[in-house]
This record gives structure tokens, C-alpha cells and sequence, in this order.
């Protein structure tokens, strides 16, 4: 397949009448269009306005996604206690499927490629089951809690790390190597000690398995860390051994100077989620800083009762526009430092390689976007289009591993079945909803 | 015309499976689908998801949108003298025009349905003529600077007051109505007192005219403005006269405490432009303290080079969103209170009556708003929906005054020629573009 247009291939590298070649899973080449229409002529050929590399949404929520609109304008504690939770326990197998189906719907229609994906307590199994129907890249986990945690949602750690390990066993490498393991203790608050150092040790015993988790969103939440462990949140972590290449901490708005020097130390991944810190009025997460430390900094759109959608378009400004006021200086977090959120730190977050921009040899996570609606009207820049005034309804076509998940030239996704899954969403009924 | 769906009446009121019938320039009933079905049987019935208000974008420039994106992630001085003053100087009579029907363009199929538009020095009467064949309703005027201007762009008070006079018989309720004139000084910083003294003698002079400028925007705008007059930006704008309930004031995010008894003593009104403010490094304007003070505050999208859109969908959350995380405090600037302000408080501001929200007798701008699309699956609350989730791509159908000036299910634009309008401004030499 021979996909012709703008080539953002990464933040840095642009092609005006470029074209990227797809053979199986692979970018065979990226170059100048006629070029490569005269080197491979026998390959199908597109016409995007701009063609990109897919986005990494490097935390989500996939399973929250019937709580869409659940529980907007209330207090984070109401929020999580009065409607989240019991959401998450309420939904049996077959809504946890419905939900994740619908947050891989979104993401593969708005042009998310790869999710790192904080799933819940139950069922995981059958999310994981949707990530693998949708063709999506996952890096995804059961939730642990196993102490402040209502009664439907709470489990021995014991128990529950037995079943995530259960997990990796049997989704660990799946479809093909597009899913990969996350052990995903909810937070610090929900966790023992013993629960946090047990995910270090199943991490380690499984060649490949990361951890992801929340960390120092709220101050409340440092609060009762610190009250608990007499450690800030993210120096806690440290301690029981959830840093490091292979951890990835949401958010991090609320750390002082040692805990960042440990997330830089450390190698210690960061997921902004700009939309639902403001939503949620966490607070504004020291973006810039992490990055002058060297920190892999990714973003994500965290879950639909929280931003609410899962379009990663949203965080691309958002994380620009939110650095910016906050630092009183509009030449921070620019365009193209966005976009590697959003692209390349996505993909090293999540732990896939060869993933994040397009090289020739890399995997064909690809995305093709019209560039003809009046908001792309006139394009002075590409990358800075992408990020300002693009939207999740430009991405026209989408690619995991070279096979295409949607198309909207013959109007369908090509493994989720749309129809149903917002049909039987619109009308399920949702625990936890007044 | 029967329009059957959701009916977000206002922020408040809520009809399920209702309608809105449409006579003339009028809504003639607003009430159950059913009943008004039986009661209007020869009505042409369209359905849509939700059916709201227009939305109305209290401070725009559509004539900087062929701007778009030409001077992103930029410091304001240079974005502003390197990259629009240019632009605006540069632009002839026929760029203009063009300019803004773009932006009309964008507006129109993004759910706006009312601008209050602050156009250039130059060539005011061609966005005039556009917006008349737009077919929008505007308060709009001619930009006046006469001092600290760049030579394109700065003229003599006395000729840009009689400019502005002309233009006011030219186009002061052209439209049957639907054009209504504002007086329009860029700011304190580019006009002396001498310009704005006069601007409030001419708008006293013409029922209905109301003046619509830029304050208190930026920390240095306001040092400037300090610096020159010995007082605080709106503080001098009062003494000159330009505070009152026919004055529509952007920005004001740096006022003290005299500043704002001013602004809610006098009635000014004050419109709300978060992206903007956001992008710009500008600062967060007091929102929750404007409106506990009971002053009129509108939403704006500002134009496309320091946003880089003007749906409307973008400015209610960024509304809700900027408050919550600057006032810690995720309960402020709730989905109603950023509804009412980018519907019934922009109507106010614009000085139309009868116009923000649906009810028999008022005025038919009206929407139709998709609900098929994934993210708007499901719907716990269709104000949240609007404010949280939805987006200018779901708007299917644009009619004001009972004429309809959008229609996706045929495809096109009424008034404007899109494709014309796309084509040309895409290949368009834009002045200040590097």
C-alpha cells in the first residue's frame, strides 16, 4: 500500500508530496511521492491530506467509557466514590467488554494507534479480549486494590496478583505482540505495601511486563500518602520499587524537588493528561521541568468520565495551551514538543519499539487526515495544524502493524462493529448514574 | 419547519423528544415532538440528536483567518508586529473579504449563529458585505488606531471616526436587522484619548451602536497603558467612556478590584476568550469573580492565528476546564454557567434581544446537532454533552432568523460558495507569512 500526502513523519521531519510505502507490518519506505510511486507501482495507492504516525494515548480508561458525561462538575472524591467505583463494580463481563469496545472505537476513529490502558478490578480478561478484537496496540493491565477500596473492588493482593498473572500468561504478547502486559495497582492509596512490592516482583519475573499506575495527581491523595507512609507519593513508589524504565506514573502534578529527581533518575515514564487536571482541577503538572530533566514526558486523555473523550487531538493542544498560561510564556511546550508527547515519548512509555514516527523498518502505525475542512483552511504549518486545530474527525484512515482498523472512504471500522457497540452503549444502563 | 429532537432550550430547560417549531424569522412553540406534531401537521420536519441555540462568539476577527496558524508558539509582541499587524496591513480589499467569509465559513457550520467581530482598518466594508452575505447575525466595525501603529495601518481619529460614521449608515441594521454596528478602538495602547473620546461621542449619537474593544488582555498592555495614563487599563477606559451596557470589553484578565466594580457597576460587558488567553500566555481572567459580581460575561473564540479555530465547542469547555484547575475547585464554571455564557450572556453582550435561547416568539437561530458519532455515546445530561464532549464537527444544520444557512443532509453551505471560499483561501499569498 502506498499512502501519498503531507508525511509528518516525526515532529522534526516533514515531507510536502511525500508517500509512505506499507508492506505486512512494515514501512518498507518514506520518501518523495512520485518517486516512490515509480519504485513500488503495483502498491494500492491513498491520498491523505497529511499522513502521520498514529497517537500513543499513554493512559486511558478504556472501561470508563459508558460513564461518559457520569459525573462532570463534582468534587474528585464524589467523583471516584459516588460514580466511578461503583461503575467499576457494578459493570459485569459483558458491559466491561461493551465499555472498552467503545474506548477503542473512539481511539481508533480519532487516530490513536497505541493505548496504555489502566483497565479495572474485574473482567480485565474481557477488555483485553477487545483490545485484541480491535487490532489496537495495548499495553494493558488488570486494576490491584487491596485496602481502602469499596467492598465490590477490594481483593487480597495474594489474589490478585495471582490473577494478573494469569493475565500475562495469556495476553502477554498477544495478537501477535500488540498487547503487552501492564501489572496496574490502582494508586498508592488503594494499595499495601506488600500489594506495591509484589507488582515489582511479578514485573520482574516476566521478561517485557511493565507497571503503570497513578501517581501525585491530587494533593488530597498526597495527603493521605504521606500520612500513611510519612514519604511523598512519588518517593513511596520509589521505596517499594514502582520506578524505573519499565513503570509509568498518570500525572505527577504534585511533586517537589526530590521526587523529580527520582522520575529523572530513575528513567521513571510520565503520562501527562492535561484535559482531566484541569477538569478535575488537580492542578497544572510541571511539564517543562520534567523535560529539562530529561524525562520521558507522554500524554494521555485519561478516561471519558474525567476529559471526556478519548480524541487525542484534545491533550495535543491542551498540553500546549495549559504549559503556556501556566508559565506565562507562549513559547513553551511548542508544537513539535506536543506532537513527541503525543508520538515517540507515547511509544517509549508504553514499551513498544520501532513505534512512534515514520521510518523505513518501522511498524505501520499510520494515520491519514483530511486536510480540506474549513478548520485546516489555510495549512501555513503542518506539525502546528496537527496540533492546534486538527480533531480526532479529520483522521480519515487508520493503520496497526499494516492492517487497516478504519477506513472512512468505504465508511466503517474494519474489526469493531461501530453499529453495535454505540447502539447497545446509548442504551446501557450504567451503574453508578443517578 | 419542525425541528424534532433533544431541545436544550436554555441552560436550564431540557425538553426529551421535543420540538421547535420555526414561522418566518420566529420560533412559533418550543414543547413536546409529539404534540406539536398534531398541532403543525404541514411543517417540514427535520430530526436531529440535540437541538440548541446558535451559539454566539462574542469576540472574534474573522478577517484574520487567513492567519491561521502563521504565528504559533510565539511571544506577543513579535506574534503581534511580526506576524497580524502585517497581515492586516497587507491584506487588500479583496484578501479581506475573503478573510472573512472564511471565517464566517468556519463559524457557520461550527454553530455559531451570532459574532461580535472586531475586523481591521482597512476594508471594514468588505467583511460588512460578507457578513450580510453570510447571512450571520454580527456586530461588526471598522478597527480604529491612530497612535503607536504601524504605518499600513495607523489613521487620523477624526478620518477613521467619519469612516466608522459612513460605515454605520452603510451597514447599521443592514439585513433586516441582522447587522448591527460596533464601534471598535483596537486598544488603549494603539488609540489616544482623543480616538476613544470621540468613538463614545459617535455612539452616542446612533441608537443601538455599542463599542466593542480589547482590555486588559496582557500584564504589559496594561503597564503600557499605566505608564501613559497614570491609571490601570479599565480604569482609563471608564474616564473616557468607554464602560457602559452598550460596551463589550475582551479579554480583562488583569483587573484589580476598583476595575472590576467598575465593569459591574457600569454594565460593561465583558467577553471570555480562555484558549486564547491560554495560547498567548495571556493569564486566566477572573471568571467566578465577574460573574459573583453579576457582570454580563460572553464567550469568544478570538481569531484564528492565536487559537486556531472558531468552533465555538472548543471556548465551553476550555470555559469550564480553565476555571476549575485555576480555582482548584472542579465544581466552578459548571456545564449550564458555560452554556449560559456562550449563548444567552453573548446575545446580551452583541445587544441583540430576543436572540440565545429558544423560545416562542424569540428569534430562530437554532442548531442541529448530531448524536450518532462515538463520543457522543452515551448521554447522561445534553448540557454536558454540549459543554464536555461535543465538538463543531456534530453541527448538521444552521439557521438563523428562520433561514437556513447550513444544511449537511444536502451537503452544503446556503449562502456562502465553501468550496470557492476553501480553494482560494488555501492558495492565498498570505502578508506576514514567512
Amino acid at each position: 500500500m502506498l499512502l501519498a500526502g503531507t508525511v509528518v513523519a516525526d515532529a522534526e521531519t516533514v515531507v510536502e508530496d511525500g508517500a509512505v510505502v506499507v508492506e505486512g507490518d512494515r514501512i518498507a519506505a518514506v520518501g518523495d511521492a512520485t518517486d516512490l510511486a515509480e519504485r513500488y507501482p503495483d502498491h494500492e495507492r491513498h491520498e491523505f491530506g497529511i499522513i502521520a504516525p498514529g497517537a500513543v494515548g499513554a493512559h486511558v480508561h478504556s472501561v470508563q467509557s459508558l460513564g461518559r458525561g457520569m459525573a462532570d462538575d463534582v468534587a474528585l472524591l464524589d467523583w471516584l466514590n459516588d460514580h466511578v467505583l461503583p461503575m467499576e463494580a457494578g459493570l459485569g463481563a459483558e458491559g466491561m467488554r461493551l465499555a472498552a469496545e467503545l474506548g477503542y472505537l473512539e481511539c481508533i476513529e480519532s487516530g490513536v494507534t497505541t493505548v496504555v490502558d489502566h483497565l479495572s478490578v474485574h473482567h480485565a480478561d474481557e477488555a483485553l479480549a477487545a483490545a485484541v478484537e480491535s487490532g489496537i496496540r495495548a499495553r494493558a493491565g488488570k486494576v490491584l486494590m487491596d485496602t481502602n477500596a469499596p467492598d465490590g473492588l477490594r481483593q487480597d493482593a495474594e489474589y490478585a496478583l495471582a490473577e494478573s498473572e494469569a493475565l500475562i500468561w495469556n495476553y502477554h504478547g498477544a495478537d501477535e505482540g500488540r498487547i503487552r502486559y501492564a501489572i496496574t495497582p490502582r494508586f498508592a492509596v488503594t494499595c499495601t505495601e506488600e500489594c506495591l512490592r509484589g507488582c515489582r516482583e511479578l514485573a520482574d519475573a516476566y521478561d517485557g511486563v511493565r507497571i503503570h499506575t497513578h501517581a501525585a495527581e491530587n494533593a488530597d491523595e498526597v495527603g493521605v500518602v504521606e500520612e500513611r507512609t510519612g514519604r511523598r507519593n512519588v518517593e513511596f513508589l520509589h521505596d517499594v520499587g514502582l520506578t524505573g524504565e519499565d513503570v509509568i506514573l498518570a500525572h505527577c502534578v504534585h511533586t517537589d524537588e526530590r521526587e523529580r529527581e527520582i522520575v529523572a533518575d530513575t528513567g521513571t515514564h510520565v503520562t501527562h493528561c492535561p484535559s482531566s487536571n484541569m477538569k478535575l482541577a488537580s492542578g497544572v503538572a510541571p511539564v517543562e521541568d520534567y523535560l529539562a530533566r530529561g524525562v520521558n514526558v507522554a500524554l494521555g486523555n485519561d478516561g471519558a468520565p474525567c476529559n471526556n473523550t478519548l480524541d487525542p487531538f484534545t491533550e495535543l493542544k491542551q498540553a500546549s495551551l495549559l504549559a503556556k498560561v501556566d508559565a506565562a510564556d507562549p513559547t513553551v511546550v511548542d508544537a513539535s514538543t506536543a506532537f513527541r508527547m503525543a508520538t515517540r515519548a507515547g511509544a517509549r512509555a508504553a514499551g513498544f519499539e520501532r513505534v512512534g514516527a515514520l521510518r523505513e523498518g518501522w511498524r505501520a502505525d499510520v494515520i491519514g487526515i483530511d486536510t480540506n475542512p474549513t478548520r485546516a483552511t489555510p495549512i501555513h504549518d503542518p506539525v502546528s495544524h496537527l496540533v492546534f486545530a486538527a480533531h480526532g474527525d479529520d483522521v480519515r484512515f487508520t493503520m496497526v502493524d499494516g492492517d487497516v482498523l478504519y477506513d472512512e472512504a468505504d465508511g466503517r471500522h474494519r474489526t469493531l462493529d461501530a453499529d453495535r457497540i454505540r447502539r447497545e452503549a446509548a442504551a446501557f444502563d450504567v451503574p453508578g448514574v443517578e
